[in-house]
């Protein structure tokens, strides 16, 4: 590394490991645009402090700034955010040297050596946090798995494009919904604090397990391993969700979720989207009777198994909205809780945790 | 199966294995374009002889054909392609029951049941394959899978769209080239015919291994298994390609192929499409330097040994060009068979059934 170190004497050279910087510039990559009107937003922020080179990105709604183990000092610089990743990627394993000149940026390994322009460092923008709350920690990612499909992201009203989480009865709690379906998951205990609601891009950036967690009026603070993701939310509040969520449906219809899963998704290969991709439940005497009707395509029905005994119910729901309330409630059984056929139907499953919502369609 | 034939006396009912109907919808599906001029060419064709199915799509291009085995008799009907192949595909393993009754087809399995529409069954086209040679058998994918490549689809010249296949010196040979590389690989002794050339669409179809190969003058026939393929040929054939093949490049730039494949990858991140995706590549002295130089991206430099020895000689490629060749060309090592920086450029590799031509860029 020495022989590196060589070069001018204005030169400053920095040493990071390949892995390292493949993984920091993937890391902040995930919230930067390729198309930007401003230059400066496809760039990363490059700076060192006590053998740690930290790399940060931005889109002016999430920053994402995280630090790794580097040889050698610098004053703080900009890169082409996905040039340089492209680069060191195909580097072969072992030290990235990182070499300021001017306004060129020089990189090198084994016998390849890149030149990249730079763009003025103070250009680039901060994201200020505001007065953040006490940090606490939480698996968020646990929280918007299973929640994050019922938002509606091309409709006008904003709050729908985002999950909502609050603190409730002391635990934390997520809630998404567009209209047409509902769904809640309940986590672990949390101090108190504000609702908010978090964009879908800044859900996708948040990685699995448990994160460092702090909230200010308008923005989100989430810590995990050397990697910090600051975030906007989405400023306007979800209405009161709770008046969305049926209280005393009293037909219970239990059935096996594979099975029902299966059978969705055969009948569906005929619902047009014309028509709301409308399947037709009937439940009665034991069974669901599934039955999709197009006047281009034909007709399907299928059947499944229940414990419902009771007198015959009819509803439609949208096939795809059913389908991913299957697949976010998980485990063997799931039970529609219907009153008749023109109102919400509550989805529940073996996870006392999860409820869905939902919404019936004209059939 | 008594019980399902117990149906109306006017109905027809086969039973074929849902794996077997999966397979040949499969197959034939491959050139079945969903959104057509003719609501026809969406369907499959299907007719029963001798305990087997029988079922045929075509695009009028190429007509797929293929046969499972199948439990009772049919007159000749159609089924939309696609979506019957979504839901056989949805079934469980076993018997899938289809039946017609009128113009409507039952398609059943367990407790599922469609309802699907038929065409008229005489409006579903055949193509004629005329006066075929004797057929022969040959692994064309081995001759095609290293050469489509070289192909260019968006040309005016439409010979360019395809692979020429010809039987030269009593082995079978294929050639492609856009006028900007070209590849050639010969393959085994087969009987003579006339040169055809190979649209991209059939060859895509081909599968691996040994098939039997018939020729017409205007179209091919391939069977493998009970699937046959009858196909047209794109109608021009490729003028002289002789000319386009260097005989006499003295200097010989022998290398690593996995080496200058990761160099030509490394370098090209920063060639530009405006800048034709231009490297530079200089031999001399027992390495090669490929320079890349982009006015908004930078600049890269990297080095791969040779065992040429002689003096400079520069010459500009396209680098996805040069990536394709070293791909198709496989091993360990590759030669660049250079006369000067402005002239094609012949390309040799280990095997020696394989030959590519590159046409030098300005740079």
């Amino acid at each position: 590394m020495a022989k590196a170190k060589a070069a001018s004497p204005d030169a400053t050279t920095l040493h990071v490991d390949k892995a390292d910087i493949v993984r920091a510039l993937t890391a902040v990559g995930r919230v930067i645009e390729n198309r930007n009107t401003y230059p400066i937003l496809a760039n990363v922020h490059l700076s060192t402090k006590d053998g740690q080179l930290t790399v940060r990105g931005t889109d002016l709604d999430i920053e994402i700034t995280t630090s790794i183990p580097c040889d050698g000092d610098a004053e703080p610089f900009t890169a082409p955010a996905k040039t340089l990743l492209d680069i060191v990627r195909k580097f072969a394993d072992g030290q990235v040297a990182l070499e300021r000149e001017g306004e060129t940026l020089h990189v090198k390994s084994g016998r390849s050596r890149f030149k990249l322009p730079t763009l003025q460092v103070d250009s680039f923008p901060t994201l200020k946090g505001g007065k953040l709350s006490e940090p606490f920690a939480i698996n968020l990612a646990a929280l918007f798995k299973d929640t994050s499909f019922a938002t509606n992201q091309s409709d006008n009203r904003t709050f729908m494009h985002g999950v909502q989480l609050e603190s409730f009865q002391g635990k934390a709690r997520a809630t998404a919904s567009d209209g047409h379906r509902l769904a809640r998951i309940t986590g672990e205990a949390v101090p108190d604090f504000e609702a908010v609601n978090f964009p879908l891009k800044t859900i996708g950036v948040i990685p699995d397990g448990d994160v460092t967690l702090a909230v200010s009026r308008d923005k989100v603070q989430i810590e995990f391993g050397s990697t910090t993701i600051l975030s906007k939310l989405i400023d306007t509040p979800y209405p009161e969700l709770e008046r969305l969520i049926p209280k005393n449906n009293e037909r219970a219809v239990q059935f096996d979720r594979p099975s029902m899963s299966a059978a969705v998704d055969r009948v569906s290969t005929i619902a047009s989207e014309r028509g709301g991709k409308s399947v037709k439940f009937t439940a009665g005497g034991g069974r669901v009777e599934l039955a999709v009707t197009n006047p281009d395509h034909g007709e399907a029905t299928d059947e499944v198994v229940t414990t419902y005994e009771g007198g015959d119910v009819s509803i439609g729901f949208n096939c795809s909205y059913v389908s991913d309330i299957l697949r976010a409630a998980g485990g063997a059984g799931v039970t529609f809780h219907l009153a008749d056929g023109l109102s919400p139907a509550l989805v529940t499953c073996d996870d006392p945790n999860k409820t869905f919502v939902l919404m019936p369609q004209r059939i």
